[in-house]
């Protein structure tokens, strides 16, 4: 039987497990991206694994999120960072380099190999015929060591494409469109697989777009063929040899199935906020727009610029707007600026921003309470800008080329008769501007013995006791449905600093949703430690570790929800904590923020895979739970974590 | 008897008082300038002064301070910022438009005029033949309002150019030169006044440079004759109609002399942390260097870009260094990208931050604890970069692409034999590309009524009560000399977004010299107040106004000190604090952290200007003290500042 792309990417790197959704497989990493919110404990923790030299073909360590440096901290992890590339043979991306995602793509993204990121938008990499997966910290540090990353087999969701784009519409409407259609949880355990006549319309940048928004619908990744569309983006990029062509085969079959009819396909908007709110632009116009912002991995491309750039020239934006645009990359600004773009955006009235995540992350641009802000890029989740009661939407560059210029959610196929623009037709050079300088390599084959530059702000991991037998413990928080990581522990200028400081970190945490949250848990910790009790789709968005580390520092010994998502699920294993799940979905009603939870025998019923009882001691309640651990997560969630399970079961010779 | 120029601009403004130096004047204001750390406070005292429209020629709010927006605060203070006004009359400079001073030089700089500002760099506009004058926020209040300035006249200082700059050497190293010479308290009390042969060689823009550092000197202002080159200036910004020579007699004195052959200055660099550490670059060449800083409005014009750009050009800055580009606005970033200078940069490898003061306000880009940062930027106080523990050289662009290049500081006359450098001439374009777009005009004559958009950060100020007649209180803070006001209050990234909060300001107060200070002194505040005893040169820097104001609210009564900067020391009057100078300078050297001061009979011996007893309760010495307010400063110290003065005793028609 013939074999589709994501099976064919998954059995050449297949180290164990069957190829049947559910079943637990090991797959061999070719690549690793670790970006700097992330990547400090990566390094930090591939210290304590004495490693000397990453073992995989080429690992990545990007500096893209905390740009701003509003005090010492950043600088000095950038230092850090720097010092441990040369330790342990990653290539340093130089702050000011761009986002990891499209830098990657563009120097290092090669066809028919595997990449482990510690960001949940690595997936953007499956627009080159790669499959590439975002994962907590530790996982990625266990790939650099050379181990296979686990997961579930996932489904392969195979999405047929048909026709082209019509004027004014482009590929983010194409990813909004599969998020109006399913949902923030449309994709959990699936892999999607676009394919069809309809790809050869498709730029691999264009892909790049769909890729990574497809961490949005929960995906484990999202992957296209390698075609003559890869062929092309690789020759601008000079590395055509790096070029293999990876189809599917004629007879593939998908575990599901979806159709796009581009030609059909309108410019959409997700309302705040969430990606998965999604209205058409023309439902919403009229609305008032304080903000737009342009940027971020989700739309990178110097064409995405560029045609907003066309839109805007010699114009003005709105008096009443600020349009914050963040390039994505040095590279891509260099080509930007070559071809006047830069130019016109500037004369337009954009705020150009350093190359880098910036506002999609919080990192600067803030919107004010309450004011519309549109932007590009791929998440909207309550807070995420840096502004408590954000009004984000999210759209395409030319929904927010209109906004900028109307100062109001404008239909952008309505600008002809509005403004008598006419759809740009964007010619993007032959070759890009390959500049290679803000990218330094790993040190020749020997190990170089440089010595970790830790400033002060960069403090070892706690240790977490293994689990005990009987947990008794109170819900010191009761969440709701699809709370994202983002809510757990927040991103932005704020917070990110500390991300090597667990201790000072901790005291964010769910500060979005309870202030009062990390006070009362610490008040648990020394006394039995804590319960959080969530709805479904628990952990969605970004695949920060930390979201997992610091409720655990302050206590959390088990997450009861009625589902999760995966890489956060994956997270809490990997730092101890206890996912169940609720095997009655009604149970998660019967109990309040403060009720006490017992459960007994725990030890031996995690290990044996029985339904878990767990007693409500404050209203004599009994539910069933059940966790859907491998063996290998068993035995990590019963050491404490993977550090100390890796410290007590693994072979005490250096890697 | 011939006129200099500062004698003929001031006699033009002359609403009372006589030009004799150490005498009060008052002066008539044709232009405002306010920036947005300042003036949202400006436009609350506006608001309380119930003034209907601006009385000015012209008044421009500029918003170029607080541009990270890292929460929502920053965004809602430029809608409050932009609803004022509409509401008074005034120009809005978006966020984003750029620094205030070189485009406030570019747009509405006019030769003849004066210019209030709420801003230690005001006296930049000197470039053009202006007389213009840093100040607290709340005299550019009374500006805006049609009130005349009070000042004390100052001593001219005329500074004799002789000779032309050699190759790399530019009007940075001149000022610097000046510092070297005479230190941050050389100016003070005088206006510094340049003239002779060698102003021909001079742009208006290196002149920009060389009055926007005559604040680092202490100095009231500077002045520069309005000759051809501010007619070519003003022909390139296509105001050519704007010119008035305005030249000194040729008979004209001065009260000081002092003369510089450009031909012999050389390249310089103030070390860590004060901008009068002045030595050769040479001095200190091969020091590494982790970060440059490109701009500010100390090296604002597009020549300094240009010129760096044009030194990195081809080349790459060295992997150690992070390459910090901050446009100054969004005009020059226009034509720097016209001339294809940001190619040169971002291909050299820059991170090309948005437009405005960014880096020099520790708005990001802060360093790493004790590594070597050089910048173009006016200041290197302690802890201004927004690490605590930085190291900041200061000089020209020159220096900066140097050390860029190489990774250390370098001589730039040394990169021909170097590198292979040749000194670069730059050709500036004929006409700037003048694009008004993000300079909102006021609405026409008629008052607009437009509601003052308020965050929930913006509240209205504290009532400070009177003074009393006895101070019994303990010297909660001894300082040394030349403390700054970045040292009371900071600005920075974490500080500045609470600008018009002032109870959580409070709490940042001296935070640089002792953080127990705000604590310290909040438990002062109902019991009689606390004074702080300093060295000399008390309050150097910048104008903010809430330097006096948060340790006014944590019950500040006395500030003795053995002298003071100037425009600190009015604001101190202006809110009420009592600013006293030692009669004999040593008694300094006998007061101790924690002893208690008393004064008796202060309202009376205030008023009559008698010397004023101060006794040591502790020590049971006694000294002798001064002031040295004005008749309307004193009544405003004893009402408990200017706005309860005002309330008391101006009439109560609306302004």
């Amino acid at each position: 039987m013939g074999q589709n792309v994501a099976q064919k990417l998954i059995a050449a790197h297949l180290v164990s497990g069957e190829m049947t959704p559910g079943q637990e497989i090991a797959l061999r990493i070719d690549q690793t991206l670790t970006q700097d919110a992330t990547g400090t404990l990566v390094m930090l923790e591939l210290e304590a694994l004495g490693l000397d030299r990453a073992r995989t073909e080429v690992s990545v360590q990007y500096v893209d999120h905390n740009l701003l440096q509003t005090d010492s901290k950043n600088a000095e992890d950038h230092d850090f960072l720097r010092s441990a590339c040369r330790r342990f043979g990653i290539w340093y991306s130089k702050p000011g380099n761009g986002v990891s995602h499209p830098t990657h793509m563009q120097r290092f993204g090669r066809p028919g190999t595997t990449l482990a990121g510690s960001d949940s938008h690595t997936p953007a990499a499956g627009s080159l015929g790669m499959l590439a997966i975002g994962l907590g910290g530790i996982e990625v540090a266990m790939a650099i060591a050379g181990e296979p990353i686990h997961l579930r087999m996932p489904e392969i969701w195979g999405v047929r494409l048909a026709g082209a784009l019509p004027a004014w519409v482009s590929a983010k409407d194409v990813i909004l469109e599969m998020l109006r259609r399913h949902g923030v949880k449309g994709g959990v355990n699936r892999i999607i697989e676009y394919h069809g006549p309809g790809l050869a319309t498709l730029t691999a940048m264009d892909r790049h777009v769909i890729a990574n928004m497809g961490a949005e619908l929960g995906a484990t990744t999202t992957v296209f063929p390698s075609d003559e569309q890869v062929r092309a983006f690789l020759r601008a990029e000079r590395r055509e040899d790096d070029f293999v062509e990876i189809l599917a085969d004629a007879d593939a079959t998908y575990d599901l199935a979806d159709e796009i009819d581009l030609s059909t396909v309108e410019p959409l908007i997700a309302l705040p906020s969430s990606p998965g709110n999604v209205v058409t632009v023309r439902d919403v116009a009229g609305r008032d727009v304080q903000q737009v912002v342009l940027g971020s991995s989700a739309n990178p491309g110097l064409r995405d610029f560029a045609v907003v750039a066309a839109i805007v020239s010699g114009r003005q934006a709105d008096p009443r707007v600020s349009f914050d645009v963040n390039p994505t990359s040095r590279q891509i600004l260099q080509d930007l600026t070559k071809m006047g773009a830069t130019f016109d955006l500037i004369a337009a009235g954009a705020r150009l921003h350093q190359s880098g995540c910036m506002g999609c992350i919080g990192m600067g641009q803030a919107p004010a309470n309450g004011r519309n802000s549109l932007r590009t890029v791929p998440r909207n989740f309550p807070g995420r800008s840096g502004t408590r009661e954000d009004s984000v939407y999210l759209c395409s560059p030319e929904t927010v080329a209109a906004a900028a210029l109307t100062g109001q959610i404008t239909d952008p196929r309505d600008l002809p008769a509005l403004l008598g623009i006419t759809c740009p037709r964007i010619k993007l050079p032959a070759e890009s501007s390959v500049n290679t300088a803000m990218l330094e390599p790993p040190p020749a084959e020997s190990a170089d013995h440089t010595e970790l530059v830790k400033g002060r702000n960069i403090a070892s991991l706690p240790d977490f006791p293994p689990l005990p037998d009987r947990v008794e413990a109170p819900v010191v928080l009761k969440a709701g449905d699809d709370v994202s990581t983002d809510e757990i522990l927040p991103a932005g200028a704020r917070v990110l600093p500390y991300r090597s400081n667990i201790p000072k970190l901790a005291e964010f945490t769910f500060g979005q949703i309870d202030e009062s949250y990390a006070d009362r848990a610490l008040g648990s910790r020394d006394r039995g430690g804590h319960i959080v009790v969530a709805g479904t789709n628990y952990g969605q968005g970004s695949s920060r570790e930390h979201a997992a580390i610091t409720p655990r520092f302050l206590g959390l010994r088990i997450v009861l929800a009625v589902s999760f998502a995966r890489i956060h699920w994956q997270n809490l294993a990997n730092f101890g904590v206890l996912a169940l799940e609720f095997g009655d979905p009604d149970d998660y009603q019967r109990i309040k923020q403060d009720d006490v939870l017992v459960v007994d025998n725990l030890r031996y019923a995690i290990a044996s895979g029985t339904a878990i009882t767990v007693r409500n001691a404050t209203t004599e309640d009994e539910y069933l739970a059940r966790h859907h651990l491998s063996a290998r997560q068993v035995a990590m969630v019963l050491a404490g974590g993977m550090i100390p399970w890796l410290r007590n079961h693994e072979p005490a010779s250096p890697r």
